[in-house]
């Protein structure tokens, strides 16, 4: 039970980025889908297929490089079980190429349930007499809404498994405020107080890294609230969308990052997924372009982090 | 985009209740196990084959008698992309009994990926030139901690789909106040502005019922609360987990419901899926204990409702 797995993946590559696989039908190239829907139809099987072969091809050119991928759910989940079948194929294709895999479910619910979830997603179940790993992603993004019975789960599990979670603490979107940001009586946020909860969830599982296995999703379009998580909360390591497409930059994602660099690892996806339709590059380099994108990326944070 | 189809499917069977359909594996009758490791062996395949043939004993001994299903996505995920294509297998068997289904998934995320998910579990999309129904639920849970641009997307489906969703606002949990109940310096708690939030999402939705497209999740586990959000949350329609074995009881679910016995639809999962254990039946017969015991809900939930 540890954020130590992912910590050893930044430095090894020395690059604080995971690449987002969100991979969309409308994001990916043309040929693609063309030779997957006459392969397969144009069905929910053919869609799945070509979110199969393009996320291979990205973790072809990204693995040398990104230390980390971040499959959203909600996009293999568009597209059926056939989808979530392309998603446990990603996962597994990932980890064969040593890449970290942090599944972005924000998944939440009451013990019981969030026994399922912690087994789906980290653990292993049993099925007879034997033992079979759902889905075995290495970490986890989670909503912290319910507390502590929904989050105790994951913690017996990341400690069996050495895995980790993170917990939405303050979110990129625009309307994050609404609950977030609210004031409570004793003069917190609501977004301190869930990332108070985050320290404690951690406590028993910080490591060698300082850092714990209960991480927390910052997002890079609030910096004043980042920079200040990032002193309020010194064993919670940070998973922080919104740099790129949704207007975070460099300058932006710096205060996540501690004094020694370390404590943060800065997501992109559709800056990395779809760098091939701003270079001008034919579609068929878009592996091409989403490496250099992410060696673009690489450089711009190395050069803030500290 | 209303609950008006809820509504009337619990009028037409003057039965609030919705059968949790959570089918983990050790809930399920050994001879269906034992028939489905024998054909598709001890495999995550033979797992799901289970789940589904289980729901469909049960939807068949429920239907003329329970208006909904809530399927709860946790246990079909723990299955891997097997399970969830017993989900899905299991939302259209419902649907086909004319049964509401009501997909227990708790989702959230930011707009563009909200999207993704309403479209996953509400809507439909496009692959290529045709139109794919990826899972085609009737309502869904979500968590709303993200606000609104997690919620607006819903309610566009809502509108052009007529679905409904169900936003958790105070959940059945022993920890659930750990969160929800702190006190904003306004004076409300969390969760009570969570279901302002409710109302305000839902204002455009309300139906001949009185209640909107937008319910909330309160759980019996707290009736005091379930009774002040009744009297503040006027067009938001409810649903009740808690009663049976998580200790929520009729004279604590009574106050979901307003003074026409409306506004309100309670669940109950391992009451009636292993009701079949508490009989002392065959567990040959789990589909008539179901139903017994549904039938018996039933009386208990009208006695109570006014």
């Amino acid at each position: 039970m540890s954020m130590e797995r992912l910590v050893a993946a930044i430095n090894e590559k020395n690059n604080p980025t995971v690449a987002g696989l969100d991979p969309k039908l409308d994001f990916i190239p043309e040929f693609i889908k063309a030779e997957c829907f006459t392969e397969f139809g144009e069905t929910l099987e053919g869609a799945a297929e070509a979110l199969y072969r393009f996320n291979t091809g990205l973790i072809d050119a990204l693995w040398e490089i990104v230390p980390a991928v971040k499959p959203q759910a909600a996009y293999y989940e568009m597209y059926g079980w056939q989808g979530v079948r392309a998603l446990e194929r990603t996962i597994r294709y990932a980890q064969s190429k040593g890449m970290y895999v942090l599944t972005d479910g924000k998944r939440n619910d009451i013990g019981a349930t969030m026994q399922a979830y912690t087994a789906a997603h980290l653990g292993k179940i049993k099925v007879g007499s034997q033992e079979r790993i759902p889905f075995g992603a290495d970490g986890l993004t989670v909503n912290g809404y319910l507390g502590s019975d929904g989050i105790n789960p994951l913690l017996e599990v990341c400690r069996a498994e050495d895995k980790a979670i993170w917990v939405l603490v303050k979110t990129s979107n625009p309307s994050s405020g609404e609950l977030q940001d609210q004031k409570l009586a004793d003069g917190r946020s609501v977004y301190e107080a869930m990332g108070s909860m985050c320290e404690e969830w951690g406590r028993d599982s910080i490591g060698a890294s300082g850092y714990s296995a209960v991480g927390a999703v910052v997002g890079a379009t609030y910096p004043e609230q980042l920079r200040e998580l990032r002193e309020k909360l010194p064993h919670t390591f940070f998973l922080v969308p919104g740099y790129g497409a949704q207007g975070g930059g460099a300058e932006d994602v710096r205060f996540a990052f501690d004094k020694q660099g370390g404590g943060a690892i800065v997501n992109s996806s559709r800056g990395i997924m779809c760098a091939y339709r701003k270079t001008g590059a034919d579609e068929r380099d878009f592996a091409q372009a989403a490496r250099e994108e992410a060696l673009r990326m690489k450089e711009d944070l190395l050069a803030v982090r500290c």
